[in-house]
């Protein structure tokens, strides 16, 4: 006769984006189906010594795959992206499928769907990309696609190939609006930028650091408001994505104090790096670390840190764009010492991304662990329609689940990370946490250092309606 | 052979402050022990039907059988007040021993512990109100007394026969700081008021209604301002209780912004009650709304609203202070027509808080159903070092347990209440939310329209170290 | 033996932007050569009986003869506008020379200059309109027309026929700093406007009341907040015109708060007339108040009022815009009932700026009169580069004075006024404050209830380099 | 037959707050009785040359031989204080009258018009301090004193021997608002700063560059909201004085936006010194630079330099407050190494401070000339009721006059000043504005670098009901 459960952790300290318990955790076909003292022994037996185990990460910002125009390549396809992820303790993935100006979105998501193929080591959803908003997009594609689990999507307000105009965004909102899926922005003002990216190149400015002055702190603040009062024209929850420093916080913090649903995402890159790590004068090592909005200063990263643990962020993420930075398909493709503005957009993080926040959020007191949940898995669950299914520990939750180990320190070194780029900006980074188990729906994928994973057991996973994006109810009058 | 459970609560529609899942829940000795699907029979079995199951509330500043001096006397102890806060919903309160001038801190817990004998129904903890803070207070008595499980205290700013002056506070804050215990500020400026009302009542404006001009929104802005400083000036969190508007909900944002740990709370009366409510003219009735801060109006209403939305408050309470309208010891014992300053401040509303915040904030889709677990019930644990043991529903935690029926719309009306006090300033307020059931520790004390309890089963519970208060540990450098 | 002077005004309460004196005023060839006690006796001598004598207004926002091409045609050209203007006490106007799309800018200002001919009875200077920046109009045209007193032009951000998109706007505000030039930016998004106007003409909302709702606070703020995004990138100073509300406000007050050179100008719009004026229901009066941004509500006229007091706003001018109401070239030439975004946009008042501020303003203690002198004549006069020529009493400037009667209580009546209107906004307004005598380069062109000028007899000013434009020197070292 | 001019000053390019004119200044019996192109031939003759002629300075806060308990001298008294402004170009001084705690204030006024005896050089009024409330002051004393011409009075939040409750604050505000007159403030908690120093001290740290740790920005933040909050109570107009960096001016800025008349004054030392120049480890020179609130950062500069150029701030004055280094009645007064809070509080500076602000403010374009003028003489005349005999440039005023030589750069140097005081602590600022001639009621005080001042010329200034705080009067109806 077989056992109640295939498997069961025992000596689980558990943490969800609330709670703290001490349980053990039983699975039966992937899914948790028990927590409790003394379960019945499980066909295999997992001790986690009373270590924390937390809800596998989700990261909601990954970039997997992408074809570029300039002769680039990302390093990471759907087998490395995931294989690198799942070593990093993230138990889901949500890149994006990218509407290409005159495509389809149906052919884009399409398109994406091959890519992933049965190549996924751990389970994935997608995020659209619209990029040009025609009236068969709005009117057909996008309610189609959203009701189809494709339920959110980014635009943005920079990129001459990605960017909407501003009626384009107001219309897509009004979409959302109807459809009930959630927008991520990207909020940079474009037009600042190519001025300034004009004016920087007429001055023979061209070295990487060049890169940070061609996008300053006013590029982001104007779109952030500018996007804030679209969604509050429309009526509709937004969630602007990769937020950099002080001035983009204000404005979110102005929104949500107005009671507007405006959410906010930030990453390691603003947490860890800062201008200075574009370069000194015309060094190229900069284009490493060269991505949008540009990492600011130590002040700035303080303002992240301040968002991150008072709520005003909802999401944290890893916008892992990875490049390589030797070769001719890297970040200098386009040259051996291309402009700024030639030098591919994006910096890898997928697998590095828990770690540091752990380490430099959790174990330093500056959040807790519930937060540290909250911000990489639960919230990200919620905010993108994955949940209850991802995003805790809980009965009837996939078995989604890291065991960490917090007692060694380790050094932070690209030798040891399982994406396929040639570097890591986050190199001789110390941390104090990293996965010592990862599970994705019960199969271990990641343990005492080694990968486990197998390509094609990850499933795509469509999303219903995010959380904050449902309608609301009428309650009854009050007198 | 005695069975895993006492009891099991069968098709449990479970929310905490992070999660939403269906199980059953086993009950054992008082403390959840499994959460699971199919677990084996209890000794007795309950059916919730696909209800929600929630963690039962913590009122976490409510008063109870302090004597007062001017003739008035609060109208509930600790009997008639647990079996009110019982049927309402809450399992664990929380109200005050409050040291008199003069008083040893000391004495005045053992006083409270008298004085709540074997009458609690459900579990309780003490804060203490620190209204003398000699010498010894500081040094010996505060720190002994956090130490044994009394481990937070409130202050005020305001009321001649509480108030600390500033460098008091300061003194507070730094044992505060010392001992990791949690302070709670009752946040209005003494002087403004006593000039307005000296003012108020030389121009014969002595009715109720007056109540509200002696303390107009700047008086609690100056206050919390100054607390803020306080805290920023000893490095401490504090906790803001009962904020009524815009002008205190300003300040404690920009706080928080600042990365200062500072916490909000606010209570029933400022989400439904306006300074209307205290009367016209020379009416009286309005003293049955005299509370301090007093009601403001529809647009500070709807800023609290967006301060519970957006996360600005953690905490939400009753300011359960009750006194009888009628009688001769009651809101007018000082006089057929006393004026506004000689009527006692406080209202009730330890019964009601529960279903009038799930009516009108969860069912009109204001806040999720982990919003509401979190700011009636985990965030108070967690805010007075209650938690994990209670304000979660979790393997570990005691089963303090409410199914809430939500398909019944009811009418508040005072008949129906359990206080001993003779009027609801919520009086014919729609609700759509009542508890079914509520289980203290695994009894039931409340069912059906039927209280259960039993005096003296509620137990005295000492807390840990708040969370909040927690001191921070070092990470890795960086590099 | 001809006299000193040509004409003396004797007892003149004389005030300035910043000052008070009393003094004989001495006139030589339109100029004001001598202030001084006992001045020696003039050709002709004028007893200003110990009344406020002002500097005349200067209206740095009106609009006189340009084309529309929907039929209306303004109602006022160089003749009547000037008139009306000298009447109600401005002796200097500065109309605009509109750049229709496709034109060339210079063929614009010829054509206006033709428009103002022999026509003019008090002074004028030409703001451009900026509606087509071409690379001739920003290479050539505009630093060419900058040299020959063109210093300030307006661009929009609204409107199809005249808004200029983000990046022209950048482009023009580089002109203005290369150039020295003040920019006028009307500040409303114009997608956002679109798009509430289809859907409010979708769902049958025609009436002009619909107006207000076409372009809600948001609309300004976004654009106010962009165009101070632009102006900082840029480092170039920027006058923000017609603001009407707080939100907008509040953008303008951050900007001047970390140094940036943002000017904001308010117009009488927005302290009298509220969106209630533009009518109920169906009614077509309305049309009569419609303008944008349209005007708010009475919370937002005390921000106004505010703002002026502070000041937060430098300039307070008429946007005098002309329709008549009836005939079929005015409000309603597109129809019977024309759907409100078919009616003319702007509503008249170049004649009675100055007596509403005056008796609301300065006779209400709300400011001073210096600071009523600043808003209307000195400020505008600095803004535009016709400064000390125009804008104060002081020796050197020239002689336009109103000599003011704040002893009778009029109200303000359509039969009184000069204008080519046939309604004004304002009628029934009470008013304390009437030029007695308004003087132009030493002429009377109004005194005592008589119109006095002569068409023709108003020049053409050439502008310098406004002040607030011009650079900043060096200093030496502090060290 | 006399001549109709004592003195005729040609060419001078004069400046008001508001006016740039070029005209020749008639003065009669020290009063500037014209201003005029050519005016006739005076008994004496000045040529300006074309060179700035700007009102006399008014320094509205400065401290000149006041007693101290403490062992200190003040090094300035009526005489050297007067001939060290006159010097720089200051023609009216006001300093203090002193209140002890238990004097009459009727008292310490007499007291310092004793003081000031026959020493004067130039003009002189008083503010008064009020230190002790009592009810004869309240209902007497101020009341009669006010109608008497001490019209404005200061009230101290911090130190020991001069601070107000804040009941006393709000009384005296009260009688302030009934008597018309202007209450300066000092706002720095003095509860914060002496729980710091006891901290400081305890831990050793005595040095003078402690003082600034022990008066952090945010006991002036908190200060300053809660005397604007009094202010909004009271409904009277206020000025906090010598404000030192961001977090004081945003509390006024936001007090402002409000519409209250919150008025705000600063000091060189904000805009020229850090708490660096407090010095390093345990340098004593750094007592030289200890006055209250002290220097800030470069950062805070910054924000004081914008609080003055957009308005802010409507006074700028130099808080002289002269005790010399050395000797044993200076601030080492109390021994060889004092700690920091035993060394007399105060910095001179009556005679740098115009040069100061109009070489780093006006020649490097930070500020207009007006503004420079406004800022240091006109406000001031119109805050203290001094206007308009004192402040301007006006037919009417008081020839109090500057001639200033722009074309010489100076570095400040203590052997060049005429005050008591053996050092300054702006040794070495590099200036290239100074007075070349200073004149008072017509007589020539300073010229060409030697002074020619007369002790007694100088006169005692009785003072009107200051401008900002008249009542308002009623408007006529809008309808």
């Amino acid at each position: 006769m077989s056992k109640l459960f295939d498997c069961v952790i025992r000596n689980a300290h558990c943490a969800t984006a609330a709670d703290i318990f001490d349980a053990d955790i039983g699975i039966k076909e992937g899914v948790i189906t028990a927590l409790g003292k003394g379960l019945p022994e499980g066909e295999t037996e997992i001790d986690a010594k009373g270590r924390w185990v937390l809800p596998g990460g989700i990261d909601g910002h990954c970039h997997f795959d992408q074809p570029t125009n300039d002769g680039t390549v990302m390093a990471d396809d759907f087998l490395s992206g995931t294989r690198s992820a799942a070593c990093g303790g993230t138990t889901t993935v949500i890149p994006f499928a990218l509407q290409q100006k005159g495509q389809s979105l149906k052919a884009a998501v399409a398109d994406y769907h091959e890519r992933a193929g049965q190549k996924a080591v751990i389970d994935y959803a997608f995020h659209m990309i619209v990029s040009d908003a025609t009236e068969t997009v709005l009117s057909e594609e996008l309610p189609a696609l959203i009701s189809q689990g494709y339920t959110s999507f980014k635009i943005y307000m920079t990129y001459d190939d990605l960017k909407l105009g501003d009626r384009e965004i107001i219309d897509v909102l009004s979409v959302a609006r109807e459809e009930g899926a959630m927008v991520m922005i990207h909020a940079e003002n474009a037009d600042c930028i190519a001025w300034l990216t004009e004016r920087l190149l007429k001055a023979g400015k061209t070295a990487p650091k060049y890169h940070a002055e061609s996008r300053p702190m006013l590029v982001e603040r104007e779109a952030t408001h500018r996007a804030i009062a679209f969604a509050e024209l429309v009526d509709v929850p937004i969630l602007i994505v990769h937020v950099s420093g002080r001035e983009a916080v204000e404005q979110i913090r102005w929104a949500q104090g107005q009671g507007l649903r405006v959410y906010g995402e930030t990453c390691p890159q603003y947490l860890f790096l800062t201008a200075e790590d574009l370069g000194l004068d015309d060094d190229m090592e900069g284009a490493k670390c060269i991505c949008s909005p540009p990492p600011r200063d130590k002040g700035n990263q303080q303002v992240i840190w301040n968002a991150l643990e008072s709520g005003t962020f909802q999401v944290f993420s890893s916008d892992h764009a990875p490049f390589r930075f030797a070769g001719n398909d890297g970040k200098l493709a386009t040259g051996e010492t291309p402009s700024f503005d030639q030098i591919a957009n994006g910096i890898p993080g997928v697998e590095t991304r828990l770690a540091l926040l752990f380490s430099h959020g959790v174990n330093t007191g500056r959040m807790d662990i519930n937060q540290f949940v909250g911000l990489t898995s639960t919230n990200v669950a919620k905010m993108y329609g994955l949940y209850p299914r991802k995003g805790s520990i809980a009965v009837g939750a996939d078995a989604d689940l890291v065991i960490w180990d917090t007692d060694t320190v380790r050094s932070i070194s690209n030798d040891q990370l399982h994406h396929n780029v040639d570097y890591t900006p986050y190199e001789g980074i110390k941390v104090n946490a990293w996965p010592a188990t990862t599970m994705s729906r019960g199969r271990i994928v990641w343990q005492d250092g080694r990968y486990l994973g197998t390509p094609g057991m990850g499933q795509f996973l469509p999303c219903d309606r995010p959380t904050p994006a449902k309608p609301k109810v009428t309650a009854p009058d009050p007198l």
